[in-house]
């Protein structure tokens, strides 16, 4: 058996805590039972697989931006596979498959199961997971999902409409109707309807095959290269509502998309986060500040107040839905990123009328982590070690550097560090075209 | 005639925009009418002084730390008393007086209005300190000061009986009453008592006279270097109720002070400042935003929402008086400070479990102003310039800089910088013991 984990999303919902490079399943927030440490949603999920007895290897398919975080959060536990653009689920599901088959050379009676990484579940969950992975391998159905126990009408979901005969754990199913009106979805919930929650089992060789009505090739690399040629689908469309044979598995525990502030709010197990004072009058307010300025509410009710290096958010708690079609138009450069190799955070951008700008940043590197050898073409660079000690290369001349030294890299210079111990410093760069796109990357090694 | 103008208040009121080298009187957030600009309560006083064709000369009276402020705001239109330490208003004024007397030799029966800089007032309010200044003129009384007509039985301020009877276009002062409870503000009022609004007028050589009891000396310096021998105490207790001969010229315009974020915002005529995003749902909510990042609210209500360097602020509007006593515990640098060659900003202070810190700032020094040739022995400082030219010493040595120069200054050097036009640049300060009094300073001819 095998867990392809599915990571999109882009980051404005829960902006500004979220962003293009951290979506909201990777936000360390939600409490650990048993600890006073937090995990993100992909944390969570990748820990209640184990704990769930689980030993299948788990792939996570996702965006490119999304790479670093998921390292820095998981290591090397899991499988990563890299959409090298934005498309949906269908071509997301189908370039996994592939790296399943051709470079984790598992055979096309393998079982897979494709689940999202969002839903803040239970044990059961797992168990029905466990369940559908059973169903495909005793041939109940070729696909399988997962229907959740609908709690009230909603206009948000799909609806999986079963059958209503139970055999071998399974429900046959009958018809899909996709987000209908809440009218619609209280007839349906009659009828004895399911949610679909994007949690779905097959095997291998059952996907391979409609993978490759549109693309294929001898190597994963080769379809990879090839990716646009999958049409911009999800699964549901593409796959679920043409197989001939699916089956749903019931789930009636606890299924919650922790995707607004309102519904992630409830699940956090303090008000307030970070550098944060408050008068104490104040009622059902959440407060996370990700800044290390002071964060002050008096007297505050009902509201959502949310501090990073990306913005300030104030929200009334009903209206959080809204928040993303505002956020979606701020278009800004992340300020603060996760990287394999450890994190920065922007401190200041100057833009000026001419064009000229410089970007002030303060990074951590990981002991033992490095960045590239690379070169800039248009931005000198100026580091000012904080902490720590690393070794540094500039046009091919090796030295050490330690808190105090001041690095100048012009334009043009070739440079590396390596980071020996823990190793903080404040970049200025500056120059006329500050863009992330301005990197030649040269091989190395240290 | 001579005004002196009292500019005190510590800066938590109106946290986070206020600190404590940025007094409440120095934010620019007033309208000026028929223009787009804005203007501080101290410019607002002095322009409202010009408006009102009182041609005397005007000396502001401050702490040490507001001077570079008031200089940045006022230019030199002012004269600058400092105040070598915090003490009260009756050596504030005797200082200033001394100053007038020894340094700009007014004779001992030249008028003196003494004002504070924070009341919102109209143009009444200064024809009222004509008034005042004629009675002294015409020898009315040794002390005059203005009474403000209550507009409701406040416990929050000092309150003057006078006897009734108008004379000489003012009221003979029976009695003062400080902060009286409601009950016993309402007696007052029905007595015919005025609010005392901290608007003073003598003669010099009065109050003089009144200072020699306690600090004398042959020059300015000679007393200023005693200012602590003056005893800690408000020029009410002090002179007012001790004099012999007062009268009280009444006024009944507009009087508000806007020491609160309640009272300050109902002067705004917008409802944001700064990078704000709002979705239009909110009411009766003030935002204003000093930083870079953006700040969205969403459906807020009764609200003020500030940013700044120092802090965020989110508060119910009737609870703005609270801010105060949280804001004192939070004790931090200033963030921003306007300084009378430019401005500047943290962007970023680290500190290290063994005390090693660094401390990020962006600087602007306007054209032709300077900073002063001073050494560290504690710090390293590294200056990439971001825009402008100017030109730097270095132990000695002269050399021009401009965008895009890095410059090093290892603890130890002597340095100074001159702007030849609006100079940029990031200063990235490091050392171990990195506190505002690591300075020493050598004179310099440009």
């Amino acid at each position: 058996m095998q867990i392809i984990l599915l990571s999109g999303g882009s980051g404005t919902r829960l902006w500004p805590l979220s962003n293009d490079a951290r979506s909201k399943q990777f936000l360390r927030l939600l409490p650990i039972e048993g600890s006073d440490d937090r995990e993100s949603m992909v944390q969570r999920v990748v820990r209640q697989i184990r704990e769930a007895n689980i030993s299948a290897p788990v792939t996570i398919a996702t965006a490119i931006s999304q790479q670093d975080s998921i390292i820095s959060q998981l290591g090397t536990e899991v499988n990563l596979v890299t959409e090298p653009c934005r498309r949906d689920t269908f071509p997301a599901i189908c370039l996994a498959s592939e790296f399943l088959a051709k470079v984790k050379d598992c055979p096309n009676d393998e079982v897979v199961v494709v689940m999202p990484c969002d839903p803040y579940t239970d044990a059961g969950y797992f168990q029905a997971i466990g369940e559908m992975a059973k169903c495909v391998a005793n041939n109940v159905a070729e696909l399988v999902l997962m229907g959740i126990e609908p709690s009230y009408p909603s206009s948000k979901y799909g609806y999986v409409v079963p059958d209503g005969k139970l055999a071998d754990g399974a429900l046959r199913v009958q018809r899909f109707t996709e987000k209908p009106t809440v009218e619609k979805a209280k007839e349906l919930i009659a009828e004895g309807a399911l949610w679909n929650g994007g949690v779905f089992a097959f095997r291998l060789g059952y996907l391979l095959a409609i993978a490759e009505k549109y693309v294929s090739g001898a190597s994963f690399e080769e379809i990879r290269n090839k990716y646009t040629e999958f049409p911009k689908i999800s699964f549901d469309y593409e796959v679920a509502e043409k197989a001939k044979s699916v089956s749903v598995v019931p789930f009636s525990g606890e299924w919650r998309d922790l995707g607004t502030w309102n519904t992630l709010t409830e699940e956090l197990k303090h008000s307030s986060y970070g550098n944060v004072t408050t008068d104490g009058s104040g009622s059902n307010t959440h407060i996370i500040n990700e800044l290390e300025i002071p964060l002050m509410c008096i007297g505050t009710k009902d509201l959502i107040v949310a501090a990073s290096p990306d913005g300030i958010l104030v929200s009334e708690k009903s209206r959080s839905e809204d928040i993303k079609a505002f956020a979606d138009k701020l278009k800004r450069r992340p300020m603060y990123e996760e990287r394999r190799w450890g994190e920065y955070r922007v401190i200041d951008f100057v833009e000026l009328p001419d064009g000229f700008s410089a970007l002030t940043k303060r990074l951590k590197l990981n002991p033992g982590c490095s960045i590239s050898y690379q070169e800039h073409s248009c931005r000198d660079e100026v580091w000012t070690f904080i902490d720590g000690e690393g070794e540094i290369i500039l046009n091919g001349d090796r030295m050490k550097v330690e808190r105090g030294m001041t690095i100048h890299i012009p334009k043009g210079t070739r440079h590396a560090l390596r980071a020996i111990t823990s190793l903080t410093f404040i970049e200025v760069q500056s120059g006329s075209n500050l863009v992330e796109t301005d990197i030649v990357r040269y091989p190395l090694e240290w």
